[in-house]
This record gives C-alpha cells, structure tokens and sequence, in this order.
C-alpha cells in the first residue's frame, strides 16, 4: 500500500482542447485499462446546459461533458497522475464561473491538499495510487458541496485488482445513479434547489443523468451472457434498492470489492456513495428492467432496459 | 440451473372458488413445503376492502385474500407451474376492473413474456424453475407499478435450499412490512394517494399489512425457544431497521441465502424489496417487541409483540 | 451464553452525588474496560438544558450528563449489574418529571421487566450478561419512544470480545449520530417536534450531540496511524452513509461484531440502531472529514474533522 503522496499544485496552462485526457468513457460504457505502473488522467471541469428530461434542462457543473462525469479505470498499485483544469471562466456570460475542486474516494490523500479548490482559468495537478479495488465515487469538494454534487459534479471510478476482477463475464456496463433537484426558471430551463436537496425530496432520480434515457434505448446483450454492472449510487442524499426484474444477482461485491460477496441477491441496498459490482445470467431472450425499487425512485426516472437478443 | 422457461399463455376459464391453490398460507403463518419436481401454485387477483387501522379502510387490490398475498414456499430445483386469474370483474359495480400482472424476484424468466399484463376474467399461465434459496418478494408489475404496490400488490415466496435452510429451529414466522400511502374519501373509507407515495411520506407502516395487529395478538413462542423470522421489506418506498427488542439476532442472512450470513445483530438494515432471514433465542419468559427501529415507522404502525410463556 | 437475569426492582434511595458509576466515557472518548467478571454501571436520568449548535439548546431528557449519553464499555461473558436513578423530579421547577426507562440493544432479557418505566425519584435495578460482542445502541423506551429519543435519550456501548477486538490500533474515538426535530419556543430556546420526526425531516444531524462541534475542535491522530472509529447511527430514522474524506475504510465489522468483516470500503451505510467498527490508516499529515454522506445531513451538522499532525 501507498500512503499519501506529494503535495499538489496548480498552474496556469493553456486551455487544452478536449475535456478529458486517459484511460476514460462515458457511462454505460467503460474504458479499456492502461497497463502501466502509472497513469496519466485528465479531467476538466465546465458549466454546460445539461438535458435531465423531456423538456427538462439546466446549467450544470460537470466533470469532463456529462452527468454523471466520466468512468474511470485504473487497477491497484497503480499512481494516477491527475490534472484538473477549471474551465468555468469560458462559459462567464451564462454561468457564473467559480472555484471547484475533486475528491476521490479510491485515494489516500490528504483531502485538503489534494481536494483543494482551484479558480476558473487554473490547473490542478496531483498524484495518488490505488491501494483498494472497487467501484468508488468521485465528486466535486467545494463548499457549499451539496450545492455542487446536485449541480452534477459526481462520477465513478473502477479499481480493478491486480489480477484484474476474478471471473469472466460476456458484458460490462456502468450505471451511476444520482438525484436532481430543480425548481423551474423559464420554459424548459430549470435551476438547482438546495431547499428540496435539504429536505431529500428530488425531482429526478436518474441512471447515467438523464431520465429513463435507457426505455428508449436500451442496453444490448445476448440471452445466457453473464452480465457484469458496475454500480454507484452517487445520491447526494437517498438510499438506492438497484433491482434488474427477471433475474437474480450470482454476485454482489459490495463497493466492489470482490472480498465482500454476497450471493443470489434480488435486490442490493447501496447508500449514498456506496458502490458494487453485481452479476448476473440473462436467464431468456427478451426485455429486462432495471430499477431503483425504492418504486418513488421509477416514477422520478430511475427505470432503464435491457434488451436481450 | 434452469434459466428461462416456456411461453405464457392466457386463457379464459370459469372462475375458480377460491382465490389460491398450492403451498399457501396467510402471514405470519407459513406453508408446508409440497414434495415434488414441480408444483402447481394459483393465486387470483382481486379488488376487495381491506382494513388497515381501526377506522382506515380502502379498496385494495390484493393477491389472493389479503395484504400483502399469501405467503408461498417452494424449494429449489422445483418448477412452479403458476396460474392466476384477474378477478377484478367481479367487483365491478365498487372499483373498476384493470389489468394486472405479478413479477416473481425469485425468477429467473423473461418479464416482457411472464410478468405480461392480463385483463380482467383472463387467466394467465406460466412456470419458472427455482435456482436460489431466498426469502423474495413478489409484486404486481402493471404500470403505474407505484400504485399497484401502495393498492396491497405484494407479498413473500420463501425459496429453500434443496436440503432445507440449515439448522433446527423451534418457531417460525414471516413477516412482511409495507407502507401504507392513503388519503380520506369519506367515513372510514380511504383510498391510495400517489402523491404521498411519490414523496415518500407513508400514512401507515405495518407488518402483515394492519397497524399494530400484534399488539392486540401477539405472536405466541416459548421461553428458550430459537425462533427464525422470515422478513420481507415490500417498500414500495422506505427502508427498514428491523429489530426485535430483547434479544440479539443470532445469525441473520440477507436476502434468505444462508450465504450471507451475519452474527450477532442488534437490527437489520432492509431495502426496498430486501428480504432477510433472522434466527434468535428468546431468552426467558417474557414480551418482546418487534419493530421497524426507524421511529417514526413504529407510531405509523410497525411495531408488534411476541409472547414468551 | 446466558439467557435471562433475576427480576428487575425498584428502591427509593437518596440521590448519588454524581449522575454515572462504572466503566464510563463521554464520546468521543472510550473508557477502560473493568477486568472481572461483574461489573456494576449506574446511568441516572435528569432533565438538562443542552446546546445542540451555536443559538440552539433545549431542555432534553439525558443519560448522564449529556447526548449522546455516555459510552458504556463491557466485555463477553460480564454481568452487568445496572442502576439507574430517574432525577427527573430535581428539575420540575423548569422540566415536567416523568418515568422513563432504557432499552440495552447488547441485553438478552425480557423487556417487559428489565425495561420497565421508573417514576421520578425511582432507581431501577437489573442485571443482565453480555453474549455477543459489537456496538450497540441502547435508548428509553418509554412510550412515546419516539418522543423520548429526539429528546436525547440515547448512547452506545461497546461489548468486547471475550479476547478482545482482534488487531492493533493506534487511536479509538466513538461516534454518535442522531437527528434532532426541534421548533423555535423563543429566544435560542426550542423544543422537541414529533411532527417533523414522523415526516422524518431533521433540524440537525450531529455527531456526539452538537452540530459540526469538531469542525471546531478536530479529533487528533498522527500520520501513519491505524485508527478505529466505533459508530452508531441512533437515528431515530434516517440511515447514515459514514465516510472518512481521505482515506478508505480498512477493515469494516458490521454491528461491530468481527465476524461481520467487509473490506476496502468507502462508506458504511447504517440503519437505525446499526452500530459499526471501522478501521483505517491516515495516510499523511492533514485534515480529514467525517461525514454521513447523504449529504443533507452534512447540511444539517452532520461533518467532523480530523487532524493529522
């Protein structure tokens, strides 16, 4: 195990022209693992109109293009070399630019060194190695934090062991579970509400960020494939009961750690920040539904499909 | 283990007399197992008054008799060839008749095909093979499922290892908590309340779907007695911290598989739709208290006593 | 095991000059254990004033001297030989006397003698033996319970194995979490409110009692150090999401019983009356934050910080 690492610092570099940089991929997908002993990762920080619904959208902060941010993977042992540039100077005319900063739960740092705040235009760069495999959130540290994480500043990355994780399966998908609360502003246009995120009340309960985006496109795999979910429940606030209706976990590692196994689950209870891999057969072809079964949950968006050909 | 199964079909059959056939009981008691490959299980849906409460009443919907559905008991290995009928006509002239569905969490089988919607007077057929030990819920899967569930759609299958869940006990009992989501319609009459429901704030709480019904009759054990509890959160919404005061749980496993075991619990943590089977010895004469220890659940109505003579 | 202990019974002594007797700490500190096989704990009741964040107090019925009420520490095989006084009379002029009682989590006996409700003025005596090691909550159970924990009447003890918890460490802190449901009475002045703890939606969530007090004053470790956190979520109703910023959980033993291990966690998620060990390395000179990561509660008082020098 490493423990700590050198201090971080910040520069003032040119704007680079992508968001992100290394081994990353947009949810549902996950990205291939770079095989080094270290790794360089990259991911900026901008304010961008995010769709949540049908007629639904809002200014959102967001690590690299999206809510939630993008998936990350790395294995244990080895140093994420990590850069951050705040780009919310770019979007002033729109969206008040601010400090931001990340917190990595798969690190073992000194959170108010490396989870500093950086200004709009700067460049944050530390390093960190993975000591523990599993499914681990990150999201933005910056007081007032729950104001951050439901402006969409959370994300997940997957430490894998060194031996990668035990078993194979035919598909992998990431889903990260989050919630919104919004109050209207204008036609389609709506803004955070702290109130509502005080009192745990959300407007959208999501996968991947955007409402029941997965009814109309599903997830594709094969009837008989082992299905492999790498899942985060982001919250801020709420419990997830993540279910897949027509069929049963073979495996359940909580936070994703294949040590803590539980075996034919129907339902796993993921508090907020809690991550796992769960398993399971496509037992037939047809259509399977996944679902926070926290049924509220289904109503504000959290349903999703998955197709088996 | 067998995954998938043959095609549903519906047909349209006189009525049965009564509403179920197979190993059933109604909570807490639970069924004798029946010692076959297969085993023919029927249980009809119907629209009946339900009293939750002195003074609360309301048209639920209701597998079989009650709320929540009676409990079911198959082993693993077995086939369960399954029937239900859609008796909602028959109330016609005091709640309308709808389509209505069940969804099996102890299946492994395509829900597209299975858990299909049928009208009422129809009867839908199919089967589906046992793989996993567990204590699983079921629940009707008809869109707005939400209100289908807070309507009394639930209930527990309890699934047993093939040689039987391990160890002697002396008493058993299943125990299925739900929310209730109401609003008044006149007199004692209620009805569901989608909007409660979606904000999460339960009218009722209870355990085998009455408010504080083993208050008034406590269930009945021995001073010494190893007691095991078959427990079922059906949600739709909150979770439970189930508790019995008095006594520690000896072994809890989560979800009913014996895999997933636990020792010396003071309360177990359920998720919507989270079974769990817990074993404890009662340890003198006396009255115990079980509870959901979330408080506010107990003045809802989940709270209950066993007696020990 | 010992199952059971003699009656309770109640005597009318003159008041002790202190409020505690026995192995006793006010959290975060932990007492010594006492090293024979009976071990006698006084915890008398009073009605005190308590500051629950800066402007805030209520009169709150306490354990001890404060809430959470102090930290009891046994061991597997002790008898514990309990009084506890009802002082709730030395205080009528500004607080109505009334019975009250308390609840071990870690007890196997008949609630409905050992748990009894006192009058004011009253001392109770019971015995009972610690089977099973880990964090229990314990609490009066008075009716209206709900009532009587808001108003503070909680705490933990932490039952050891017969050897001890197995493994080295260098600090030991315990922490408490509730949620207070208050309403402005005048002045800094509050009161209790069970309207909002039935609905669930807390004023403050704390650890040991007061609002964000080790923002203010940091829990003290060194860098290197192998610390083990014991945690109890006394609720009474919402589930907390515990994490440490900065680090990773080591080694995780639900209920705080060692057969109940997870490793490499990032958050322990915790019911209502859920106790936890949990154990990690800090990994260089900083500042860390505990949080229930629901992050309403971080809101609502729920963060702490840790200094490591």
């Amino acid at each position: 195990m490493i423990y700590g690492a050198p201090k971080a610092y910040i520069t003032k570099d040119a704007i680079p022209a992508t968001t992100t940089d290394g081994p990353i991929a947009y949810a549902p997908n996950i990205p291939p693992i770079i095989d080094n002993d270290s790794v360089a990762i990259r991911v900026d920080i901008q304010h961008k109109k995010i769709t949540v619904a049908n007629g639904v959208c809002f200014w959102a902060w967001t690590f690299g293009d999206s809510i939630p941010g993008p998936v990350l993977r790395v294995r244990v042992g080895q140093t994420i070399k990590f850069s951050m540039v705040n780009r919310s100077n770019l979007t002033a005319e729109v969206s008040p630019p601010m400090p931001h900063s990340i917190d990595f739960h798969a690190a073992m740092v000194d959170p108010h060194d490396k989870y500093r705040s950086i200004n709009p235009g700067e460049t944050l760069h530390f390093q960190w190695t993975a000591n523990y495999a599993g499914v681990f959130m990150y999201h933005c540290g910056t007081p007032v934090i729950l104001q951050h994480m439901i402006s969409g500043m959370t994300g997940m990355i997957i430490v894998e062991p060194e031996a990668g994780f035990p078993g194979k399966v035919d598909k992998e998908f990431a889903i990260v579970q989050n919630e919104y609360y919004l109050k209207p502003k204008g036609d389609s246009l709506y803004e955070t509400d702290v109130t509502s995120a005080r009192n745990r009340q959300p407007m959208f309960v999501t996968f991947n960020g955007k409402s029941k985006q997965y009814v109309q496109q599903p997830l594709e795999v094969k009837a008989g494939d082992r299905v492999r979910l790498y899942v985060l429940n982001t919250g801020p606030n709420l419990t997830s009961s993540f279910h897949v209706v027509g069929t049963i976990f073979d495996k359940v590692w909580i936070d994703g750690n294949p040590k803590n196994e539980f075996r034919g689950m129907q339902t796993v209870l993921l508090g907020s920040s809690n991550g796992a891999i769960v398993e399971f057969i496509v037992p037939e072809k047809g259509t399977y539904v996944f679902v926070d079964h926290s049924f509220a949950s289904v109503e504000q968006g959290a349903v999703g499909l998955i197709e088996a050909k």
